[in-house]
């Protein structure tokens, strides 16, 4: 008789976290046209033949992986997201969650940066993307018609809050800039700067 | 006898000219993992020993396409610069530029955005690429002076500036963004209320 625990892990679940995160580090390191199947298997300890279990072709795994990166990121973000503080407080805190989860998760962030890059990004299913982004979508759109946040178009809106700390969370890219709170938190000014009514 | 004239192209430049472009395009089609020195040769139609004379391993002809392209892209932007308008029209107008530049050199623009992300940026002389921007530089470096512009971090202010233009010129990632002049303009406003005092 098998007894299901919520929190166990099967040996099932075990295999596609080792065949995710050597989907991301080899990405990383090599790229998405080197990166193979068989060279991912390798990474991962397991036979190409399990991965094709799981994805259908390379491609369902790069984008699964890609997917399963935004599903666990939105979690974070929006983690104790709590709907009764002021809109400017709640986009302050998700914000704060962003630059944390980068900087707790570096190469999920690397392999998603590359991969909605891409030309594989036209493969994702952008609703289920944001799904899993949907608190904070409401909150914006809540600002927007509160006429707390500008009433300009929505692609405008992202590309002022969430955009920058991209940049600035890539020290290829911003290398004078460090992660303190203080940083943080003049850089969440001019955010709220740009998108305030 | 030989005589030089300045507008006269060379054999030798107009086989920089194609290696320059070969580079562009098989690294935005394969990767920088894949695109070896002999395929960037055949796309060139080039032998590999003339690439060689120009550049000593294929790590430096990675790095020069990428200088080139933004000493190109700085002399697009800052064309007819005036110093005597307005900071925030400057600014605009440099803004602007850069979306038109985008726009006509999207595998330009693509090649720079997968470089700086990538570990070769690592390689690159910043200060030669803050060269080709210096005029731009010091335009916003006025503007702090002057208490126009915030005085924060130079990095929190570039992420505000030009890094949404990224992420607003790439269909990929914005797709419902058209880069109508009124769209434009509106997103300027945005980075403006952002960087100003």
């Amino acid at each position: 008789m098998i007894i299901y625990f919520r929190s166990m892990r099967t040996k099932d679940d075990i295999k596609q976290d080792a065949l995710f995160e050597a989907t991301v580090k080899l990405v990383n390191e090599i790229g998405f046209a080197a990166s193979s199947v068989s060279k991912i298997a390798k990474e991962a300890g397991i036979s190409p033949a399990t991965i094709y279990i799981y994805h259908k072709n390379k491609e369902d795994l790069l984008v699964s992986t890609y997917i399963e990166i935004k599903r666990n990121m939105g979690k974070s973000v929006q983690e104790n997201f709590d709907d009764s503080l002021p809109i400017r407080d709640i986009i302050r805190n998700i914000w704060v969650k962003i630059f944390s989860y980068v900087s707790n998760h570096p190469a999920y962030f690397q392999y998603a940066e590359q991969f909605s890059n891409s030309p594989y990004n036209s493969l994702v299913n952008k609703q289920e993307i944001e799904g899993y982004f949907a608190p904070m979508i409401q909150v914006i759109l809540k600002g927007v018609e509160q006429k707390i946040i500008k009433n300009v178009n929505f692609d405008i809106l992202t590309a002022f809050i969430f955009y920058p700390i991209m940049a600035l969370s890539n020290p290829r890219i911003c290398q004078n800039f460090e992660m303190s709170d203080e940083n943080i938190e003049t850089a969440f000014t001019l955010a709220w700067d740009a998108i305030k009514f």
